[in-house]
């Protein structure tokens, strides 16, 4: 295997795209293969090349061409960094509808191209939804202009979702076009502890009724990982001490009336304990507590990485079935790792870490296919928000069907002829060579 | 040109989709051409036949599959109706995420092969991001099972888009997924006056602000509507009298506190009439005024049937420059029509009507290509959300680069290389014979 060697776009906004173009078109006559590469931060391998691809890295495009304030649509280049948008938004007074851990790195490009999710999806949904528009090149050089600024369109085939989310495999996204929410100003975080999965989901089920419009996360962890977090991040205290519970939750509201929206909370608070749904609970007094609160919840990977090797799964499931699996893979591998499960409950997406002092072939073989097959079985999804990059492109089977994995081939063929985009990644080697 | 014969399906839930299946089969071994037919409710000829194509109607698979009440999402056949669905949600406490003037007779699978928006988009945004997945029949019966059950899945190309908006040229949809909102109880509906369209406007940016989470719907029509409805339907009265002010917003929002969310519509109603954004308004005080705002919005195209012969466009438009359009176009036509705006102001859509005693060819000329050269050089769309269908199939260029539409038609040919489904229609003709 030798190593990838770098190819860098070296000038800013208007000669850029025709720069990508024309690599493209140079190593598509060539025959040599490609790896777009965003901020580098994804988690299946899809960014870094395999054998001796060249990469093409989109750090220099990052230019915004327009923000229209009427209706919030913002038009940039692909390899801006997500922060940076958030940023400029922020002055503006708008947000992105995506906020991820990896904000400070990843470009907006390899958001689409990955099909980001995060933690505002539960509020505002997926990239599918927000995104308006694109402008791709093409294996060949070809630039495809799908960059709308509408709302709504439906002239034709709405063809740049075939490539939000197809990890590079099928063009690489120059430019996007994106409709922001206005920033609402009242924010108001809880940590709340359920003794049992079943008060989770009947709390999640309350919280998007009788908090519906205000809800913008809801999201999940067990002990297992307050206690990972406890031990291996520093000043991290315990919220609800002194003992731990089974279940956390943690819940954000947005709005835009500060007094009402907390009066709202703390009434759903109180309802909820009464119900004897949540078992203790804390409301941020003030934007510390609520960093802190949302500090154990996003530090999770980095205490399980200080922890020692892990083992990282990122599946739909649907919600009721979700814990089971975090049950029954601790019951199978009993003392020899510790099993931990968080997560987007209110996307149905369940993270699922274990944690090992070692990486040792005997615990993969008792985890893969095991994982896989339950969360096929119970019509799950493989890779609910990472993609399949290199290391998941041979379990696609395990979320679709041959026929669909063979029409997704054949849009590869007719988009990529000579395969030269991001070999290797998404589609099972099967079907890819 | 022939009539088409209609060949309908004739038995329930489990039999359907392998009928559907058999008859394209049939039909791409014979190379007859077919037309996938919901409620026939499209307005630009999609779903009728032009010579002799076999129609496939999808009446009879009318059943909803399943319903999740923790997470909201429902899978149903293609062929249920827009209200049945509607009904049936009300029901479990949940509402679908679109609504429109032909729910009583539209089917959901036509909804999804146009992409339809409508009523609720501003809150709850398109079909892409809210169908789930789907099943589809190709055109040489294969059957493609998409329908996921999951709010995040990035296991490969999510192909289901395309078959989204792509109104019956590349699939039929037999079964969809979709997720749907828990039902909220509290509504209010203001009918405001400004008195011109910049206000409404600065109206449009300051209730997406200040009413963010609960703004639900935000309908915008001009003086001529308003008064075409007062002349044409029976039991409809100027809310606002006596005299017709340039411009009338319908203002709903939905929440799940009904006296806080009224006495916040109030505050920002009271503050825009500070502020002179508007010049009159009304706050509905009980559902039956409620209903007598919406009857005005929703009635204008039937008072524009009893009218006399109207010419129809649904354009989406930068907000800004949506209603120069109008004006020019009066100005153009002078007396000899009258030219009626209205639409989806929240987002950016324009129904332009010109309303004529008789059909005149020479009003046409006058009209076309006019108001699709004007919205194009704004880099508008044609169609905002009928469709391209028969009837605007060959102005797809007005909205789309042809590398775009090159692209289109490659698509169309890998999956219905023998063109048979719905012929004539989307895909311009020298692209699609």
């Amino acid at each position: 295997m030798k190593s990838g060697w770098r190819l860098q776009t070296q000038t800013g906004c208007t000669n850029t795209k025709a720069q990508v173009s024309q690599i493209l078109k140079y190593c598509n006559s060539r025959c040599l293969a490609v790896v777009p590469q965003g901020g580098n931060t994804g988690l299946v391998g899809g960014s870094v090349p395999v054998f001796d691809e060249v990469i093409v890295n989109m750090s220099l495009m990052n230019n915004i061409i327009s923000f229209d304030k009427v209706s919030g649509i913002l038009v940039c280049e692909g390899g801006c960094i997500l922060e940076n948008l958030i940023t400029f938004l922020d002055n503006q007074g708008f947000i992105m509808p995506l906020d991820l851990g990896a904000k400070g790195s990843c470009q907006i490009g390899g958001n689409v191209s990955t099909n980001a999710g995060g933690l505002r999806l539960v509020r505002y949904g997926s990239l599918h939804g927000n995104v308006l528009g694109l402008e791709v090149v093409l294996a060949d050089g070809n630039v495809i202009d799908m960059l709308g600024t509408l709302r709504k369109d439906n002239t034709g085939y709405d063809l740049k979702h075939l490539f939000i989310g197809s990890e590079g495999s099928l063009g690489i996204v120059s430019k996007v076009s994106i409709l922001t929410p206005p920033k609402l100003f009242s924010v108001n975080v809880a940590f709340l502890a359920c003794s049992d999965y079943f008060s989770c989901q009947k709390l999640l089920m309350e919280a998007k009724r009788k908090l519906g419009e205000i809800l913008s996360a809801f999201e999940f962890l067990d002990s297992k990982s307050l206690d990972l977090v406890l031990n291996h991040l520093d000043g991290v205290r315990n919220p609800l001490p002194p003992t731990l519970h089974k279940f956390y939750i943690l819940i954000e509201t947005t709005g835009s009336d500060e007094p009402y929206d907390r009066q709202k909370l703390e009434g759903f608070l109180l309802h909820a304990m009464e119900a004897g749904l949540i078992s203790d609970g804390a409301l941020a007094q003030d934007i510390n507590q609520a960093s802190s609160f949302w500090r154990i919840r996003e530090g999770i990977p980095e205490a399980l990485m200080k922890a020692g090797a892990v083992y990282k799964y990122d599946l739909s499931l649907p919600v009721e079935k979700m814990y089971d699996l975090v049950e029954e893979m601790r019951t199978r591998l009993s003392d020899s790792a510790n099993v931990v499960g968080y997560g987007h409950l209110g996307d149905g997406n369940l993270h699922l870490n274990i944690s090992t002092a070692q990486y040792d072939d005997g615990i993969l073989t008792q985890i893969e296919p095991f994982v896989y097959e339950w969360t096929s079985k119970h019509r799950g999804s493989i890779s609910a928000e990472h993609g399949l990059g290199l290391m998941k492109a041979n379990e696609i089977f395990y979320s679709k069907p041959t026929a669909t994995v063979s029409l997704m081939a054949s849009i590869k063929k007719m988009l990529d002829p000579k395969g030269i985009l991001n070999p290797y990644k998404v589609l099972p080697h099967s079907l890819s060579s």
